[in-house]
């Protein structure tokens, strides 16, 4: 039987297996090969059909691992050999996910393509953590910045961000969070409520509340580390646990 | 059997309904009471248990729909008297939609609450069309913008936004694409493109592709209406029709 080469983005969503869409699911059970990376959880990869090839090319472990070149080509093989690949990206393939570039290089063989959006982590972690990204009175938008530019610097972006009343989410940043907070405190905004949470929709999921002039204290006293997104703005006072943190404050300052 | 109280903020994603996350679908097969919105798709609604009581509290023909007062006391009422009430709402719960407001009022009656995110209208329709959110040395952030603001102004943030390179995704906001394309003029953006698509993700969706110079005349020449989400930045070029497009313009002016 001849194959019908084609390539599927699919978004796994951010971590919890049970945030794919329904559409997610059926592609990982309808495709011939899976290529998946670091952040995608392996329990899908266990709904996929008996003869589906799953490849692994997590970029983590950047010294043990396939490099972009690889996988734009290794997706073109597969599919012009095995039919339906499916391309299996954390969160949604999209937002900061190189998903695009792929289907660039796939699109310069005549291979057709389509995808299927994820959860996002920028509104799907926030949203399990009840912290709403857009709120009548507090903020009209939000504006989700990578962390990790190409140049190592802090995006621009985020020095235009931090000007305004947008709720910011930035995500793979952790490791630029005192940076963060130093522009921020630049700005006059010490204030201003954060949030950082580690692993979330996973049963190891952690958050530490604070303001950007606390928020370092706190993710010290709560152990937190990578992966992680940071929430900036007003509506992270909504999450319920940010009150108590209030009274804490207050009761440490009498 | 005594009932124990709960609300479930349940996103429901932009209209096909194989882009509910499992977790949505399974918060809905397990509801006691649902309340759901004009844009859910109802055949979501199939997978509820038997016993369960489903309303509909639309806010799309004002006259005749239930109020956001009513809809916060309705949540109480059958969370009280019925047990676990989910929240169905169109898109991501967060994301414009009024969640944060429903959770806080719930919360004042003791009533416990939590939240499943859905695919937002603002990832998810980008997605489908394959138009990438974010791309390396194109765009490294998005801002999403509700186009219908309190006020009936356009969003401050719009004005703001205009001024970077984030690619901004403008929600609710089609009855104003003129303004919005005044706006970009006015800072020197004719060439910047935009995609505006309606219906989303729905059997009946449909694009327009061109610039700010040109959208006005491609939505007509489409005959789109409501509701639309609107797209604008470099990345709009990587929709797989946006150099067809292109071509046209040139053959027309030779």
């Amino acid at each position: 039987m001849k194959t019908t080469a084609h390539v599927t983005l699919v978004g796994a969503g951010p971590g919890d297996p049970d945030l794919i869409t329904l559409k997610g699911l059926k592609a990982i059970q309808s495709a011939d090969v899976i290529l998946y990376d670091a952040l995608v959880n392996e329990e899908l990869l266990e709904q996929a059909k008996k003869s589906c090839t799953k490849i692994y090319v997590g970029k983590r472990a950047e010294a043990l691992s396939t490099s972009q070149d690889q996988i734009n080509k290794l997706l073109v093989d597969y599919a012009l050999t095995h039919g339906h690949v499916v391309r299996l990206k954390g969160g949604d393939p999209f937002v900061f996910g190189r998903g695009g570039e792929e289907l660039d290089f796939v699109r310069q063989y005549g291979i057709s393509t389509s995808s299927i959006p994820g959860i996002s982590s920028s509104t799907g972690l926030t949203g399990l953590q009840q912290i709403p990204l857009t709120y009548r009175g507090i903020s009209e938008s939000f504006w989700v910045i990578t962390g990790s530019t190409s140049s190592g610097e802090l995006s621009s972006d985020l020095q235009k961000a931090v000007q305004t009343n947008a709720t910011v989410v930035v995500l793979m940043g952790y490791a630029k969070l005192s940076q963060i907070v130093s522009l921020y405190k630049e700005n006059g905004k010490e204030d201003l409520p954060i949030a950082v949470i580690q692993n979330g929709s996973l049963p190891n999921e952690r958050i530490a509340l604070g303001t950007v002039a606390s928020i370092l204290e706190e993710v010290e006293k709560k152990r937190l580390s990578m992966p992680a997104i940071i929430v900036l703005g007003e509506v992270v006072k909504k999450h319920q646990h940010f009150n108590l943190l209030k009274d804490e404050i207050k009761s440490f300052s009498i």
